[in-house]
């Protein structure tokens, strides 16, 4: 476990002005003190005044998702999440959920069984056993890219599709593309749909024809590209937009095997901005989503929850990351 | 000021369980507690602790809107909002703001002269000036029902306008109508902007012609409804759908001085629920904003901004509440 001298070195402050953090003292900002619990809880030290003060406990429930790299996606979500909740006294486990595990218990058994007051789910489909009974569910939960339309206790996040994709279109339209293919992840997932309902949305706002045979759903793998691209290339598109940076890796890589340059050839946009996305060749621009700022925004909506304040919806805001994978539409 | 006494014979408990909510004991539950501390605020009571640990000031901005009888739109909205703030030691100031205000000082100016960290804005419109200047501010700021594109610092928070004017169809569509008219609030309002997709959008999902005809901006008052409802009852309209409860309420009248019956001719369902919906003659079919929920999630979500989660929609839950202004479609 980490020591004090740990987070001192690591934020470079003095171990006392870390005490003082841990501790909960008047006199050093409270931003120096955010800061200090925040290190803590990334680091993995508690103090016994944590442990004592935490008397209950939320989950976070992982179903298909990588999150122990801490360059994979899902890590600073739970990060994020356990980041406020540690800070307001709860305990936070964190617990991958297989189709056996689902199968096991209902939901609601399974939260009781283990004495969970709440759940943050990354990670899952709308056809999963839990998903599905959530409709009925009692224990306040928060989904990340997924509504449930029929329950108040069970609210949603994710990051503004609309925004994001919207500021990408700009980006193209500025470097002279009209001729614009999506490439979107799996179908029948909420944010699958809302990314769909989002390129259109921006292509009318931009006045481009909108040719239905440039947007496919593939799924979120890298490897899916491959299934899609010729029909792009085929068609002209002169840009394609990608649901998720792997799908995007695997767009430049399909494009380079059919000797394309990119961006030269064609520009290629990803959604995500995770780490791998700034190596690739060329780099990648790409929607970027605060993921530690989408697991902090999953805490409150369900601490707003866990008052019966029926917080619905929540979106973060994006941001567009401009590399090397975006140039002039090719004349 | 109210007493310790006063409180305790609000809720129906003992003094001595209200003392022991206001200091924080553990021998009473998490949620009794925070009733407590809820209505102490309602009624004004204020303990020495809690006075002596709030240190930084929060305040609620209120541009045109009712708010301080119990009855009116924004009561409940602010009082939700000072319960979770109170509770978590804030000050907050309610502060009525006209246009002489905001041509006095700039918003960030004013709200560091008086030492404001975050503010909450209700009934503002997008050419106010303080609204203007959000594009650029560097305060944390929530805004009911307009939205800001370009700052993350400045959230919005709304009831979900699609989820409520859905369930207002689905209604409409069960009793066998199909020729809805909508009679929205006012124009160039993102709160309107967002009922008119909504509608559309609803219309869509139930497989029921759109005549734009019968889809009328107006403006958040009753004395609107004579502008519309003529041309309404013209092109046969079965249903009028409005912005408000006092839309709908000038609805009712318009529709009854010219011999309608309202529901046996024709139904009208209104939007917010405040108190005088139930009161009105036929009582109002009406989609319910949690207003006390409203104020909390504006907490929430400032409170999120203020530690740099840029949270950017929020939105609440809507609910369909059946009264007397709707029924079958005459045959």
């Amino acid at each position: 476990m980490a020591t004090i001298k740990d987070i001192a070195n690591k934020l470079g402050i003095a171990t006392s002005t870390v005490s003082k953090g841990l501790n909960g003292a008047n006199d050093i900002s409270n931003e120096l003190r955010q800061l200090v619990l925040d290190t803590a809880v990334e680091m993995g030290y508690t103090t016994k005044k944590m442990k004592k003060e935490a008397n209950q406990k939320l989950c976070i429930l992982i179903g298909n998702m990588e999150y122990e790299s801490t360059g994979s996606f899902g890590y600073d979500i739970i990060l994020g999440f356990k980041q406020m909740a540690i800070s307001e006294k709860w305990d936070v486990d964190v617990v991958q959920v297989n189709s056996t595990i689902q199968a096991q218990d209902k939901y609601d058994t399974y939260m009781l069984k283990n004495g969970y007051s709440g759940a943050f789910f990354v990670g899952f489909e709308m056809h999963d056993d839990w998903i599905l009974q959530l409709a009925d569910t009692t224990v306040p939960t928060v989904l990340l890219d997924n509504y449930i339309k029929t329950n108040p206790l069970v609210g949603s996040i994710s990051t503004d599709s609309f925004e994001g994709i919207d500021l990408a279109i700009d980006h193209l339209v500025s470097l002279g593309h009209s001729k614009i293919a999506f490439l979107n992840g799996s179908p029948n997932s909420t944010v699958s749909d809302e990314r769909y309902r989002a390129f259109i949305n921006s292509m009318e706002k931009h006045n481009l024809d909108i040719d239905y045979s440039l947007i496919e759903f593939g799924h979120y793998m890298s490897d899916c590209a491959k299934h899609h691209i010729p029909n792009f290339l085929e068609k002209k598109a002169t840009a394609i937009l990608c649901a998720s940076d792997s799908i995007a890796s695997g767009t430049i890589t399909e494009c380079q095997l059919r000797g394309l340059n990119v961006p030269e050839d064609i520009s290629v946009i990803g959604f995500d901005d995770l780490p791998f996305a700034a190596d690739l060749t060329p780099s990648l621009t790409t929607i970027h989503q605060d993921r530690a700022g989408l697991g902090k925004c999953a805490y409150f909506s369900l601490s707003g929850l866990l008052k019966n304040v029926y917080i619905s919806n929540t979106t973060m805001r994006a941001k567009l990351i401009v590399r090397d994978s975006t140039g002039a539409v090719a004349k």
